[in-house]
């Protein structure tokens, strides 16, 4: 046996499977075990690799369109990479289909990953298909990292600045509808452009508290998210809506922006939107102490840490 | 629309699948769509992807050691890689496993995953877990190919040697029982030695029948098994066992072999052993003409196609 031990016995909780892989996996490239995407170093090149599983009842519906889950599966592992700053090389995909099930929806399935796939300069090269039960679709992105060492979780430092791209609160907004959830636009380009500032960079696909806490916690550092800041997306942005159900949407659905913290100096240059348009915006510091916290109408409080938990939340319970 | 058109309607035949996918993907590396790896020419170096999925019920049983259910998701696609000579990089690994799922069971698949890869120089780096009713374990293989052009399947040519390595029948003479199926030794080392002088490489894993007709389709050469040739498992080889049971076992069950296109000239090279022990033994030969021929007893005949076909039998359903 390892030192790690053998795993825990009891029902799966996410995050302490998750710290019993990063004692029982050696590390082994620039980048720790359970980063958004793996690194792997191979003469002098870093790759970066990530994969993602969409499993019918729990990311799809049978009712959803299959090109979508396809384009899903591609997008998510984009956003995992770009969150390395990795430029995509490679796709592939393996499918879990029934029996009985027609080729035209495992096609469907292939399409929308190649044409998303096709939009960030990379293709559909391989996978898997075999019978099963249950509708699993996995994808697997192969990148190449622009830097030997991909910008951790791990790198924020009192006095960098939080950037976002885009808009938060996709997720949140459209939390009550699976396939509104599946519509990803991963931040590659943006992602690349930021790597070459970031100390840290992380993706915001369990929302952007979520990602905040996890920078926080790696970095050892005090991060301060300043709510008036964040851009929201249209549907939060309206009046009439409760500045809980505004700020909980914002906050804690996942989104697929990218959360980096840069040096102050950098900042300048950071914002200034990537090729495609997509902003850049300050939404917080990076201070010397520990934890979360959320800046709201001048008073600063610790950010509440409810993130979407697949297996439940295990705080509660463990 | 692609000119591929929409995948076939109907219920999911693996090979019609394999066909559309090969008309709807575009050609991108050295390597054809549904090789036994991807390959991705990326900077002067060619990188090999291999992916597959084991699904409990059809490839594992709720009742076996979880830890040979993850050494074998590494060993079927190491034994991929190995068939396009490529060095292993790293491993990802996804699980799908029930909400209520011990920790324990996870963590051995990891475990017997990392015991696998660490054998042939690699490691788990990266993957995903997520909830679902059957249990689900998808490996995913990064490797380095050692030449520019890894060696494909339609590279035999009249003239060529057919040779494989270790010996044929381990997964006929195991047919019954799931669990021995899945204690595969890939032969990464073999692969890469053989690659060197290899026109067509391809692993055995629906039986060396099967890969003789994938061989000879994909390189439109006659490819002759001489039945007295192949070295076959010390189970099969005992005496007692009827001719047919013999031959079916060795031919159709699954291995984890190699079959190689040697031109004659280099096949003495080929044959030696490479440093592990392994043997590699002549089999056969490519000849002018078209399709799989089994000789024996000095007569030649077609040789039966009935490799392992996970969605059924498509020959005579469509």
């Amino acid at each position: 046996m390892t030192r790690a031990g053998p795993a825990p016995a009891g029902p799966l909780r996410e995050r302490a499977f998750h710290r019993w892989l990063a004692r029982r996996l050696p590390a082994v490239g620039p980048l720790p075990v359970g980063d958004d995407a793996a690194a792997v170093t191979a003469r002098h090149r870093t790759l970066l690799l990530s994969s993602d599983v969409l499993v019918e009842g729990s990311h799809f519906l049978p009712s959803t369109a299959p090109r979508r889950v396809g384009a899903a599966a591609v997008a998510v592992n984009l956003s995992d990479l770009a969150a390395k700053g990795g430029r995509p090389l490679a796709v592939l995909l393996d499918l879990v289909v029934p029996r009985r099930s027609s080729t035209a929806w495992a096609g469907a399935v292939v399409d929308g990953a190649e044409r998303m796939a096709a939009r960030f300069g990379c293709h559909v090269v391989g996978g898997d298909t075999k019978p099963g039960r249950v509708r699993t679709v996995v994808g697997c992105v192969l990148g190449e990292s622009s830097r030997p060492d991909p910008p951790p979780r791990s790198g924020a430092r009192p006095g960098d600045l939080l950037l976002t791209t885009g808009w938060v609160g996709h997720g949140g907004a459209s939390r009550a509808d699976l396939d509104a959830a599946l519509d990803v636009t991963p931040r590659v380009r943006e992602g690349e452009r930021l790597a070459r500032f970031a100390h840290a960079l992380i993706d915001t696909s369990d929302g952007i508290a979520e990602s905040t806490h996890l920078l926080a916690g790696a970095s050892r550092c005090r991060l301060v998210l300043e709510a008036e800041r964040v851009p929201l997306v249209p549907s939060l942005a309206r009046p009439g809506l409760s500045e809980r159900a505004r700020w909980s949407a914002a906050f804690y659905g996942g989104d697929y922006e990218l959360l980096a913290a840069v040096p102050a100096r950098w900042a300048g240059a950071a914002l200034r939107a990537a090729p495609g348009g997509v902003p850049v915006t300050r939404v917080g510091r990076v201070e010397a102490g520990r934890g979360a916290w959320l800046e709201w109408r001048s008073r600063t409080v610790p950010l509440p840490r409810a993130g979407w938990q697949p297996f439940g939340d295990e705080r509660r319970r463990s």
